[in-house]
């Protein structure tokens, strides 16, 4: 007798998200998983586990019937679903249902321009578009231009039935949900079927579209497990079962960093805000007793100057990260008096990247270091995240030695890194070479391995022949107490090519000047050792706003086109 | 410009045993990683991470040029290489070297019958043999019969020099390795390469192989890791970058339970006892503050039993958890009060899971449960593994009802679960069926999921249309204090087919006659609804030692074959 063997379902198992959501209904089904509230109306839903599922299972079967979605292989993806929603349970249902059937989830970015945003859903080809009742006026005026891609709108709401509005055909989610049966039979798609398409917030050009598999995002989440687990830095807090998150990131941010799909995956109760308010967090977390969140400055800035915040119950919180960003001095001190749990993470990812790549963390050894030593450790961008390998490397694509000192470009490759840009093979050979995914970021790398980001390639000042990395410059203008935020950018210069222009915006009500600034960017700056004399500013000009993109970065470009007017803004403090 | 991309580097990146292993020497390559404390001669042996993956690296070279080993492919498994040694640094690095050059590792069970060594090196193919000092006279035993297969000889020893023997060729490990390179470019292999061979114990017939692929051993691992991350049992410790942990499980049992592959990817530093001794347990937790470990009952006892143990500081020690058989209640108690950190768990697993299966873990809502509430949950065995699908069916393939009661065959799928048993198709068509791995194991499952094993398939006593679970009254006779081990065969009956015989052996001393034993099954198993009265023991033979197969397990086969001489011991106590 010659035995039949079923590799499909042993050595080559396929890792798919549908792994991940069945676990939470398979041990807790009647226990509360998913947590939304209105962040509008102040009203809450919750959610058993089952009840969760079984509305996934709705939504995937109502995909598969009544919107005609088909599902696709690892040669040809399936059908697009795109999203324009915040962060609520449909959007969770959507995060698994559309993947699990074999389609194509794509969550728009809504805070890119309305070009982008129609250009991102034409691109992708969506086929549906599931969208939030708030966002109707903007699908309204868009709607001519994405006609011609967009067979189907899903709109979704608490209240029932779909308002008078020129889209059509347009269904209501929870009526699609009604007609269909609580059970699904999942299938064992390939794992490497296409699950996810995101698009990069484009600071130049057009967004691109980086597409990522199942295999991908499972990996993703298991390594993400593995580093939180290992972690003896308190800053990284490990997350267990009892672990209750809120999400704060928005889903259409590269997979919400990932937390949607490990905190299904170890069965946590997800807490979720809609956007990010101080009176909804504060609510969130003292009734829903959330030990773990992550925030970016502008939330945690929002938070101390909440007026209301000491009525609230937080002493759940156990870790509030923050990331995304630079942290002020003075904003750092301020949340560490008033909220309890907090601690300040950073870490670096990008859309292609999905995007864990690497994060700040104090290793075994440095366990019981002073505040002052570990904090010189927490201000690097950090250790290659667990399963992927990176690099900082030459123009010749040697290693840069490991002195802190020298610059090179960080490459990276591994499980989850992403392939190639969607239908774009001209911007995927820029990037892929060597068997490497050049990320276009200059860093410089210590002796224990940690990487420190100084520039983006294209930001870099070129002073005669040296580079001036601004992000270095940004951050440590960022800590004297007296600056909320700053920026630099090369002006031209007939001597050196291009010298520093500082561009700050200064805490309300702040009385120092240009000159302070550059006193304290010598005595912590270069008598320090962190910079060198002639990465000093030239130029600083105080104003009130500083242009940014959608997601928060400086906009560089902006800045460049209006240069003159920043110039005339500037007070010259020295000639270098 | 067309775009080459890279899937080997990105989404096809492979999931390899190299990753595990360079984690920690690109961490922490000054810290030590490994220590070793010769069991008979009390010496240590400490490597950094650095010097530990060097002489790994150097072995590896050693294998490819002076040994002359072969990588494989999916298709062709590499040249096997054999072990037979004991847990120490050395075999620590051929758990890495070889299978990370593409060849396969085969961890011999030193413990099996030499026919049974004989067979499955035969069988395996090994072309190399890499043995202790301790094991030479036995390998000159079977040299003969294992010549034609074993082409080179590696003697492993702590001093120099070969001693005289008729083997040949014969290589000393460490002459080999000083004159190899301390470097190694590993190759990218196919993750489905194959790995491992490990062959089961065979309590019937031949030992059986099956391979793993490094694609199974490093999703084992993660997953693995997650559990434990995800664990709000105290039972079942997080385990992080600060654990410190002691392998008292031989690394010839099924991949050493994963701990070879987890530890070494968390960087943990990995403590290697040789084998089991209480002496050298008690020395390595006090001297390298050991703080986790795993034992088998046996050891347990021997532990308690240690008339030094008061004489060392084991205050480090967190968990210490027992498995691999049931735990007398008497001997728990004792442990309890002697040894810090103990705790009582219990899993399952065979040769054919690699082997992660299930494992007994309190769910997050028994958190604060009363702990006689818990230890009625924490003697079943368990919930499956994370990332493995387990169930129960009947002899139709449904599942069985949830009812706690009715039994069927438990089955399992999932990523580390074995494809085919080596060269031997008819067995794997007895175990793979409908897309399920059939484990020949019969289990009853509750309403929360929890799976209680009950009996071996064959092993049931059959005793009119019931079946008695043979593994339930075991552990239920181990809980009376004066029952030190027990078993139950079926004893051939004209009327009921087969009725139960229990062989007992008694705490040294006890003085508790076969009346009392039947009266305690009676209070604790019939009254307390845990068996029915037709599940009692119609006799019952008091004996010193019970028959035992090499990995500790009742050799049911012998004590069949001598069922005569053990039921001349029997008394009769009851007629069914």
């Amino acid at each position: 007798m010659e035995g039949k063997t079923y590799p499909e379902f042993s050595r080559r198992y396929p890792l798919l998200l549908k792994t991940l959501m069945k676990r939470p209904v398979s041990l807790y089904p009647d226990e509360i998983g998913v947590v939304y509230r209105n962040p509008d109306t102040g009203q809450y839903q919750r959610f058993t586990w089952r009840e969760w599922y079984e509305r996934t299972c709705r939504l995937a079967n109502a995909m598969e019937s009544s919107l005609g979605i088909r599902s696709g292989t690892p040669d040809e993806p399936g059908d697009r679903v795109g999203t324009m929603a915040l962060n609520h349970h449909r959007h969770l249902e959507l995060y698994y249902a559309a993947p699990c059937i074999g389609a194509v989830l794509h969550a728009i970015n809504m805070r890119l321009s309305l070009d982008h945003i129609v250009h991102t859903i034409n691109h992708a080809e969506d086929k549906i578009l599931f969208f939030d009742d708030l966002v109707l006026p903007l699908v309204e005026t868009i709607y001519d231009r994405i006609k011609p891609t967009v067979e189907k709108f899903v709109y979704m709401s608490d209240g029932g039935g779909v308002p008078q509005t020129k889209i059509e055909p347009i269904y209501h989610y929870e009526e699609l949900l009604k007609e269909q049966p609580s059970e699904k039979e999942w299938p064992f798609l390939d794992e490497d079927t296409h699950a996810t398409l995101c698009y990069t917030t484009a600071t130049t050009g057009l967004p691109k579209g980086v597409m990522f598999t199942h295999r991908q995002l499972y990996l993703q989440a298991l390594h993400i497990i593995a580093r939180t687990s290992w972690s003896t830095d308190p800053a990284i807090p490990h997350l267990g079962e009892a672990t209750i998150p809120m999400l704060n990131t928005p889903l259409y941010h590269v997979h919400g960093w990932g937390a949607p799909h490990y905190y299904v995956f170890q069965a946590s109760k997800i807490v979720l805000p809609g956007r990010f308010t101080p009176e909804g967090f504060c609510d969130l977390v003292q009734t829903e007793k959330v030990t773990n969140t992550g925030v970016v400055p502008t939330m945690l800035a929002m938070l101390v100057e909440y007026e209301d915040l000491k009525k609230y119950d937080l002493s759940s919180l156990r870790n509030i990260g923050v990331g995304g960003a630079a942290l002020p001095l003075g904003l750092k001190n301020k949340a560490e008096e008033l909220i309890p749990g907090f601690t300040a993470t950073s870490g670096y990812g990008m859309t292609e990247t999905a995007p864990a790549a690497i994060g700040a963390f104090a290793k075994r050894y440095m366990r019981d270091w002073p505040k002052e030593e570990l904090d010189k450790i927490r201000v690097k961008t950090g250790l290659p995240a667990v399963g992927v390998e990176v690099d900082v490397i030459d123009e010749d694509g040697k290693p840069v030695p490991r002195d802190d000192e020298t610059i090179g470009e960080i490459v990276i490759r591994g499980p989850w890194i992403m392939e190639r840009y969607y239908k774009d093979p001209e911007k995927t050979a820029e990037v892929w070479k060597d068997g490497w995914f050049h990320t276009g970021d200059v860093a410089k790398i210590d002796a224990q391995g940690y990487i420190t980001i100084v520039d983006r390639v294209r930001d870099v000042i070129r002073s005669g022949a040296e580079m001036v990395p601004t992000v270095l410059l940004e951050n440590l203008t960022a800590m004297a107490d007296f600056v909320l935020e700053a920026t630099y950018v090369g002006v031209p210069d007939p001597i050196w090519g291009e010298r520093p222009l500082a561009i700050v915006k200064p805490v309300p009500g702040a009385t120092e000047s240009e000159e302070d600034l550059c006193k304290f960017l010598e005595a912590e700056g270069v008598e320090k050792g962190k910079i060198t004399k002639w990465m000093l500013p030239d130029f600083i000009a105080f104003t009130d706003e500083i242009p940014k993109t959608s997601v928060g970065k400086y906009d560089k470009i902006t800045i460049k086109k209006n240069l003159e007017e920043f110039l005339s803004k500037a007070k010259r403090i020295r000639q270098a």
